[in-house]
């Protein structure tokens, strides 16, 4: 086991930007976490060592469902994932953040349909850093106040980059942020192709749709909305990808149900995914259109290096420095002043992120 | 040519972090800047739109010998280089800043030796962005007070990287800045090599050494070590590469000595790197050489993307986005948890990078 001063990516993640929201919220319960409960609740055989003597509220029993169900889709999306690669495994990482905590990252590398995948867990908690707390406030949503502020947090997050031009990156992201204060989901799932298929894109938008409204009708029009949103690179005036479902500060209502929906999301990320990848996973491509998808692998990596504020704070206060750049392509390119040719296939993608379609 | 609502990337190298300095100021005399001085001092045949109409102050005699001087710099190494490279020309794009000021961007792509080169000259005037004034003021160098600073700078920057794994990147900035309050020059030369070559290191730093000591035997020591501190990825606990020598916030002395000091270390650029090049730009590489190179290309736009206060301010402000990200290199790769082979030539450069060594 890695012992590292560290911030996973989950802590990170939940630093989302999120436009301002005002909603009714929930006050749960405040539960009093001690180091038994959490060393049960270890993340290997080794007992990591959980540091939270003042983390005084919280719904404890929550987080720890989301753990549970999160670990599980883990195992379940990896072993998925290599099944369709057919020629790869997951390396697995358990790490321990210091002041509390810890994960696995599970990373395929090389493999015959993935150049790269990751998949993150994060079970976190501790003091909730001072730039993480006035983040949460200037979205609407406060977290505490004082110095020390107690924070438990857990999440799984995901990037795939396949090999294929033609075979879609895919991120997604579920978590659950806990304070002395507030609670909170945050979330989502998107994908960035480097052409337009819009069977692909009915499909994969379709099913994030069906889950959604299995939960709340009104999700998957305010949500697609949200990545079309937060996805942006302002200097680029694009967007990365095109698109998903994205959420964060989630508390308007019994959070037993927002755990349902997230489970729901997390468990149908291969059901939107998978197909896309089987269908192109042999499919032929030229050297332009391979140079085409490392053009965009550099948007992907200015956004995630600039924009994305997870990333950004996860660097900046000490994060697993290779669990949160798992994100990052194999292989990203730039060049000087590239502008597709009108008419092409290429301009055609790019015209998708700077005005996002609506897929169903 | 083209009109943009931009930042070229000096205002952007402008705001390059520097430790805090306390040293004496020499106060310049008022200038009143009209638009006819500012119309006569164009970048090109067509007259760009000059709106300082608030500037009130400012050695602008200074800006514009500046101006001169990197405007036949940028010719000059540009015809040098383009001459090593012995199979490729530079792009010439001159732009205007929608608000005051322009530049002219010269790139060359798919040279033969090198994959990417840009040399960008930049004179911009208008007020100063808050987050400008308050990074000035934050480094010990108050630039002035209010919503409405006027400023006017010139700079000229470069970033050239080429394809063989044995010849280096190398980045030089120089600049001056003017306010209503202050004024300073700031820059630098430095060099992102893949493989120590300690001849090469000796001759390069070398040069930039006997550069300094012509005109202050403090400046190689301290801006050596300065370098060292700037060019740090801190969640890599390494530097992108040998370093070289920075300086910011620098005014403690007559500015014609200052312009002395700048004009002789931007004109040595080619003399301390154009050599190198020649040495190693016929060497072979292996397949294993090239892809550790594009490995360190990684850090290069990690560092660019993440803590090079110029790009993130001059992305986030609107700059000419193909200008400042002229900087990144063509390709870069990524690969989860890498580490060279210890006892490798590998490990031995990332060893320079972790632990800075003198070379001359």
């Amino acid at each position: 086991m890695k012992l590292i001063t560290a911030f996973a990516s989950l802590v990170v993640t939940a630093q989302a930007f999120a436009p301002k929201q005002h909603q009714s919220r929930l006050i749960l319960p405040a539960v009093r976490v001690t180091s038994e409960d959490t060393v049960a609740n270890t993340l290997t055989d080794q007992q990591p060592r959980w540091l939270i003597e003042d983390f005084e509220s919280g719904n404890r029993d929550m987080i720890k469902k989301m753990e549970v169900m999160l670990r599980q889709a883990q195992l379940d999306i990896t072993k998925a994932i290599a099944e369709i690669d057919g020629g790869a495994t997951f390396q697995e990482d358990t790490w321990e953040r210091e002041t509390g905590g810890g994960g696995k990252s599970m990373v395929l590398k090389d493999g015959k349909v993935w150049e790269k995948a990751g998949v993150n867990l994060s079970v976190v908690h501790g003091t909730m850093p001072q730039a993480a707390l006035q983040a949460a406030t200037e979205r609407g949503n406060p977290a505490g106040k004082g110095d020390k502020v107690p924070f438990a947090a857990c999440g799984l997050s995901c990037v795939m980059h396949p090999r294929n031009p033609h075979c879609p990156t895919m991120h997604f992201n579920y978590r659950i942020f806990q304070t002395s204060d507030n609670w909170w989901f945050g979330g989502g799932t998107d994908i960035t192709p480097s052409y337009i298929d819009v069977d692909d894109m009915k499909h994969f938008h379709g099913t994030l749709k069906e889950v959604c409204d299995r939960h709340d009708p009104e999700y998957y029009p305010k949500f697609k909305k949200w990545a079309d949103e937060y996805f942006l690179i302002p200097h680029r005036g694009e967007r990365r990808g095109l698109g998903g479902i994205f959420f964060d500060d989630l508390n308007d209502r019994d959070p037993e149900e927002i755990f349902e929906f997230c489970k729901d999301a997390v468990n149908n990320v291969v059901a939107a995914y998978g197909p896309i990848i089987e269908k192109h996973k042999n499919d032929e491509f030229t050297d332009e259109q391979k140079r085409w998808q490392l053009l965009r692998r550099g948007r992907y990596a200015e956004f995630n290096l600039v924009y994305d504020r997870g990333t950004i704070f996860g660097l900046k206060t000490g994060g697993r420095t290779e669990s949160i750049l798992m994100s990052l392509p194999e292989t990203a390119r730039w060049e000087y002043d590239h502008h597709p040719e009108p008419g092409s296939p290429e301009a055609d993608f790019l015209d998708a992120c700077k005005n996002p379609r609506n897929w169903v």
